[in-house]
């Protein structure tokens, strides 16, 4: 049966909860809700390189988690005369390449597949509290400890910290992806963590706040893994979900990895 | 000469062109605009340990570049009940400490004081394009070399790049603090720029276009290297320039740091 890239879109979204909702950045990027898939990419990002991948792979659908333009609506006047956008937009548009964003509506999935993906990556799934999948209640650990066992956990160069590497650290908490400060200190607050794991940051915001905490006396720690990683886990875990409500369609997961290397 | 708080902004800003400014998050964030100021401490940031320096120092007005309640707008509504922020807000109070925050009008003084600095810090000012104060056109050297001397000359123990470590940089552009992905991948082609170094992003933008930009044959780099060593020298630039407009009031400038440690 052939299905169409609007099919795929309303397969998906009669999963989610409460859908469709009024406002969401999950819109189709390129390509034509009514032209035919073949076969389908699921990326963590459709950089030039994905699109590359998919193209060799046969897929005329990619379902990818975060912006293709650089901008979190995708416009893409600002881009008209950008060589770089020129140079991407022609492969997209020579191979007829549909792309739609899976972001509101996969973070709304219960439970949110990306805090699923990067807890079975750290082996701590059995950790997570059974009322709150984002906090783990690990035996204790100094934060040295912690920092080293999520870095060599995630394959990791580096990661940045604020806090004491002395301090203990029992009730970790993670916020994947950039959901602002407001998020991780509110919940810093009301999960009583000791660290919160965050994908990342604005460096006026949570890592601030931490260290007036550590200051002021108050237990606590921030480690940011990067944005990359702490979601990637959690795209290549919906792919086996996809392929179960779409057995019809081939779907592949392709890897985009981290653009930012730490030297 | 007894100056109040008042009487200080408005010689600060009366320096700056087009001022005041109709709309600015340039205002005063604690303490009251009449009450006099018998010292001023200068600073990128008014975290707890710079305000307690200030209290030692004898400051009663903090200028400080950066937000003191971890958000661009300082709302402390959603704080009330912060165990944090409600030690920081008694520091505050109980030693009368105004605030007042030193930006947009800063970074509107010609030239910006934060690329004065960051280039006097790099010593290479000499390198500054006469019309354009952002870039510098260096003798050639390739990306690894570069990123090892800025690591070195700004005393950091890492940077985050995106780039190919054998790529020949001669034109880099300053994106100071955090302006956002479109002013940087605009600056990238409008600047004809090998090389960005910027203080912080998001990380699905520009990173995400550099990437993409190797990726299609267009040698550009990125190197990210924090958003308060970005700007901190700038603050401290100001300083002189502050005690020679307001000769009548002690001022000094307070190291903030960067509270993230790359591990």
């Amino acid at each position: 049966m052939e299905r169409t890239v609007q099919d795929i879109i309303n397969t998906i979204i009669a999963e989610v909860p409460g859908t469709p909702f009024p406002e969401t950045i999950d819109t189709l990027k390129t390509g034509d809700t009514g032209q035919n898939v073949k076969a389908v990419a699921v990326t963590f990002m459709a950089t030039y390189e994905v699109i590359e991948q998919a193209i060799q792979l046969g897929a005329d659908l990619i379902i990818t988690h975060e912006p293709t333009f650089y901008g979190h609506t995708d416009d893409t006047d600002w881009l008209e005369h950008d060589p770089v956008y020129q140079t991407k937009r022609r492969l997209i548009d020579e191979h007829h390449i549909a792309i739609w964003r899976f972001h509101d509506y996969l973070h709304s999935l219960q439970p949110d597949p990306t805090i699923v993906g990067l807890l079975k990556r750290l082996d701590w799934a059995t950790y997570a509290l059974p009322e709150q999948s984002f906090v783990c209640q690990l035996p204790p650990r100094s934060l040295h400890d912690l920092v080293h066992e999520i870095k060599s956990k995630l394959g990791l160069a580096s990661v940045r910290v604020v806090g004491d590497m002395q301090m203990t650290c029992k009730t970790i908490g993670f916020l994947v992806g950039a959901c602002g400060g407001r998020m991780h200190i509110d919940k810093l607050k009301d999960w009583s963590l000791d660290v919160l794991v965050c994908g990342e940051i604005n460096e006026w915001e949570t890592n601030e706040y931490v260290r007036d905490a550590m200051a002021t006396r108050h237990s606590k720690a921030l480690i940011v893994i990067g944005h990359s990683v702490s979601e990637e886990d959690g795209i290549r875990e919906i792919t086996p979900w996809l392929q179960e409500r779409l057995p019809e369609v081939p779907i592949t997961f392709i890897p985009t990895g981290n653009s930012l290397h730490s030297m």
